[in-house]
């Protein structure tokens, strides 16, 4: 978060102003509300964060959401919005076995957007996923657009885990079954939002959706356990493992696709914003033993890789990446 | 940049929908025009980007750049709100002391926009400060916003340079002349757009409104010469200093403000986004024997640190701070 600054055209700037006096007010109560940083670093309050010293390697990513393209803020919070836009962007440091340092949340909405109560979420994002606010900006807007950045490290060694790695032979895991978020979201249309049914599974899918994880942990565990690729499951598995395919030049045999409890086979292949990992790995024994170190659930087998890059199949028979590519038309 | 990847609900996701074929086709376009990493990083193309090794203090800041509210495409580009919003960013890292390893930028704007003429400006801009885009993502969005997130580092010692570290006694130089950025935006509006004035004058003034430059050298250079407290000037030089003087507990005293050819006292105390930094120092000799050194000009003494923080003087008369304080009424 910027110190009371504002970058608005001073003076006689466009006369829709840069709602400094907001900007003020809004940034000394997020400030208060989020935690400090330790001996040595800086977070909120200067020109920029200063974080620890790393030896490894820096990554750097950013991922927006706007409110009505991202986020339908009929059906969830603004809260769940901040939440789900941190965790985006946490999950792709996640997907390259990456550890984060620091995010910041750049804010550009309407004067009358409940700060708070996005913050609440982004907050709780945080906390949850062990990843600082270091900073951020604020600025006036017709419409909400929150823009998360993280910075994070890869320590030792093996390096970052890209997604054209794979080789053919490799085994395809998730971690976690799939389909949660986006049977979720189909559960809040049909309940007209949220917390409107009591039973376990539409709370669970509902939360799958409103609230997902990164993984953090599986992500690094699988980079420390000679992973081959990894990518983070945003559009749906058959889209984001064709990202993988096509970045590595192999095909692929899925023989087993793991279904949330409430989800369809649907969801699972294509419904997206579940950010499991899918990740390839030469030695799966080595990554079955590192995942029970960690005392993580069991990376769940899906597939294999395969030598031919036109080879796209889910029990023999062709698949076709749903997800992003149905809105191409 | 991202990969063709997005995070729109896919299948059923909110009518007004992510992009996705708009993402794909401008992000592959705009990769190709921006140069590719040196062996050993991945920058557009994976979940994350991987930058360089570092041994250094790692640093994040972000800054977002409205249409509309900090840029009046009226009177400048899009080229030109994406230089800017690019060099604002560096800015807070070149406050710092600190040196950029990569920026990402994340865009939500109308379907309508014109992101080759903003990514002209924005690679433009890498360009001239030597800092690559690594990476970004896209929405849709009703409103045109531009945030950029720069990371970068602080190595060996002295660390980085805060707002807090003024003392009674240290003298405060700025890095060049003030007031241009606002001159030239009042000389655009008097002309009803850019390029219409062919003075040279005009035309510095212009400049320093539409392509301001960070001040990266000479920070780095101010920094390792010992610099107690350091802040760049977007708000205006007397709100900016009074920012270090608020952060420092010190009041100052000032007896020369150099001004921009063509611009006013007011827009040198006032005007901000000049991107100039405000150095404070112990020893004003190491500071310009450094910047000679560096081949810089030489950095311009304006006044000096005060142990009483309710003093804040030009010429012995008390200031009032301008710039963007006077928007909250």
């Amino acid at each position: 978060m910027r110190s009371p600054k504002s970058r608005a055209t001073p003076r006689g700037g466009p006369e829709t102003g840069g709602g400094n006096r907001g900007e003020f007010v809004a940034i000394e109560r997020l400030r208060r509300r989020l935690p400090g940083p330790p001996a040595g670093q800086v977070w909120i309050g200067d020109d920029a964060a200063v974080l620890g010293t790393t030896e490894g390697r820096v990554v750097l990513t950013t991922d927006v959401a706007v409110a009505g393209v991202h986020a339908d803020l009929g059906l969830i919070g603004l809260d769940d919005l901040g939440w789900r836009a941190f965790a985006a962007a946490l999950s792709d440091v996640a997907a390259m076995g990456a550890r984060p340092l620091g995010a910041v949340v750049a804010v550009a909405g309407p004067p009358t957007t409940d700060l708070d109560l996005l913050y609440d979420g982004i907050a709780a994002s945080s906390e949850a996923h062990h990843c600082p606010v270091v900073g951020g900006d604020l600025s006036n807007s017709s419409e909400l657009a929150v823009a998360v950045a993280v910075t994070g490290e890869v320590d030792g060694e093996p390096g970052p885990v890209l997604r054209s790695g794979a080789r053919p032979g490799d085994n395809i895991f998730v971690t976690g079954p799939l389909g949660g978020a986006s049977a979720g979201l189909r559960g809040l249309r049909d309940r007209g939002g949220a917390g409107r049914d009591g039973s376990s599974e539409a709370v669970a899918l509902e939360t799958a959706h409103r609230r997902p994880r990164a993984r953090l942990v599986e992500g690094e565990t699988a980079r420390r356990s000679g992973a081959t690729a990894m990518i983070d499951i945003s559009d749906g598995l058959l889209a984001d493992l064709g990202h993988v395919a096509d970045a590595s030049g192999v095909g692929f045999r899925l023989d087993r696709v793991p279904v949330a409890p409430g989800a369809t086979i649907d969801d699972a292949l294509g419904g997206g914003e579940d950010y499991e990992l899918v990740v390839v790995a030469a030695r799966p024994e080595r990554l079955a033993a590192a995942f029970a170190d960690a005392g993580l659930r069991p990376a769940i087998l899906i597939g294999s890789c395969s030598a031919d890059p036109a080879e796209r199949t889910l029990d023999g028979k062709p698949t076709v990446a749903l997800g992003w590519q149905h809105s191409w038309g």
